[in-house]
């Protein structure tokens, strides 16, 4: 097998953009191994001299030269850290100046707009939905359950509660989750309290194997955990959803996030968060 | 003030790439007001076209044409939407060439790599982190407490819940919070269960105003929200950490996103998610 290829993600605030776009650019090369490496607030030319002296140190060491993919705001920090013998991709250098073009303004060249004028607000809206979805998960308090911008259900261990909080981290969307257990089946009708919020539920089912997988890891040799329970479990919530009209995700093959982003957009909830 | 351009995030994923690259981009431009429309999804050439359709459509009630920041792996997919009237920045297509040159290797251009293969090693990373990381937020549980990763500590309400849950949720760690209160500063030592962990400690701190603030949300007119019982346990939590020689951040003026990046860093914690 070939040698792996490093790549530095490099930013000057906190790196997760260049990382996510750098990452998913990467893994489009079957066959390569990359060691990933994030380096963020490189906000200093002291600091990208540092990074310079870093990638060179990796490239003699991995016999090929590393691949820089970065987000750095002022051109002399981005000019510095182009400094180093590496593939160099800027994702502002090569964004801005079409966007200078077409919108016919110059570009600040500032560190960290992205988080200053709306950040309070962010702060505040995240810190709610947060704090409403920690207060209202798993079922945990049913009081101001109808202030909930969107409740998901489902059987217990089927990826709720990450969900969630994915929709109240990244969104501030104020997302409750209410467990349906196997009480909840025999009367084959929703949950009393749920029943006048039917227009917030979402429904989130999962392959039963897998649930079984789940369940085993933390309650191993549970009656909860057996197959035949998980089977009988996922049956009955989904014919359950089904009856009840309520849209449900197969959660099995997805992310949290896609798994959020498609409850965002499928059940059109308005972000609070940009 | 000028009309507000329309700004289109596209992807064939969940847009949360194309949409922070894109909106930290803009946010280099002041004056110019943009609407943000994040467009996840786009994963079939009916698709596209239904996309070229609204942002033609945008562009037309805008009098300007729209700007479209995309991810879209498949080529054919990327030029279909490259048919609308507007500026059309494709990170796949703008970055794939240059490294398929650097490689040697040709780029798949298949959809959704970045989840496929590490998908079950990071989902089974991430529930069981954020599991962790719930049933220790708030000194809610001590059990377990040693095999936290890191351990946030600071007074009520200075930012340890979200922070811990970020760290989690983005990078597996398994992230414990401890509510230093007032009780713990007439002792002027370390809550008993913390010394043996005192390696793991990580404080924040913040500004007693914008605390005084924060609670007064949560709970109005209390002694707890009061600014000079504020100002007192932020000073005795200081005057802890420092004495304890614990290292603190203050997360008055810092996004969750930040305070966690900066911790994983400067903690040298090792993620378990890529």
């Amino acid at each position: 097998m070939a040698r792996p290829r490093t790549a530095f993600f490099v930013s000057d605030r906190t790196g997760i953009t260049a990382e996510m776009l750098g990452h998913s650019l990467l893994t489009q090369f079957d066959g390569v191994r990359f060691n990933e490496v994030t380096v963020p607030f490189v906000d200093t030319l002291e600091k990208a001299r540092e990074v310079v002296a870093k990638i060179n140190q990796q490239g003699a060491a991995d016999g090929e030269r590393p691949i820089v993919i970065s987000t750095l705001a002022r051109t002399e920090i981005a000019q510095a850290v182009g400094e180093a013998d590496a593939l160099f991709l800027d994702c502002f250098e090569i964004f801005i100046s079409p966007l200078e073009r077409e919108l016919g303004v110059r570009a600040s060249h500032a560190i960290g707009r992205s988080h200053s004028v709306a950040d309070f607000v962010n702060y505040h809206h995240r810190i709610e939905s947060v704090n409403y979805t920690l207060s209202h998960d798993d079922g945990v308090s049913n009081r101001d359950l109808p202030e909930a911008d969107v409740i998901l259900i489902g059987v217990s261990r089927c990826g709720k509660t990450p969900t969630c909080l994915y929709l109240s981290m990244q969104y501030g969307i104020r997302a409750a989750n209410y467990p349906l257990i196997p009480e909840d089946f025999s009367s084959t009708r929703l949950p009393a309290q749920l029943r006048p919020l039917r227009g917030k539920l979402y429904g989130l089912t999962i392959n039963p194997e897998r649930l079984q997988q789940i369940r085993n890891e933390r309650r191993p040799g549970s009656q909860y955990a057996t197959l035949a329970n998980c089977e009988f479990e996922v049956r009955e919530a989904e014919a359950l959803m089904r009856q009840e009209g309520i849209p449900f995700l197969d959660a099995t093959s997805k992310s949290v996030e896609e798994l959020a982003t498609t409850i965002l957009q499928q059940a059109k909830l308005v972000r609070r968060i940009y």
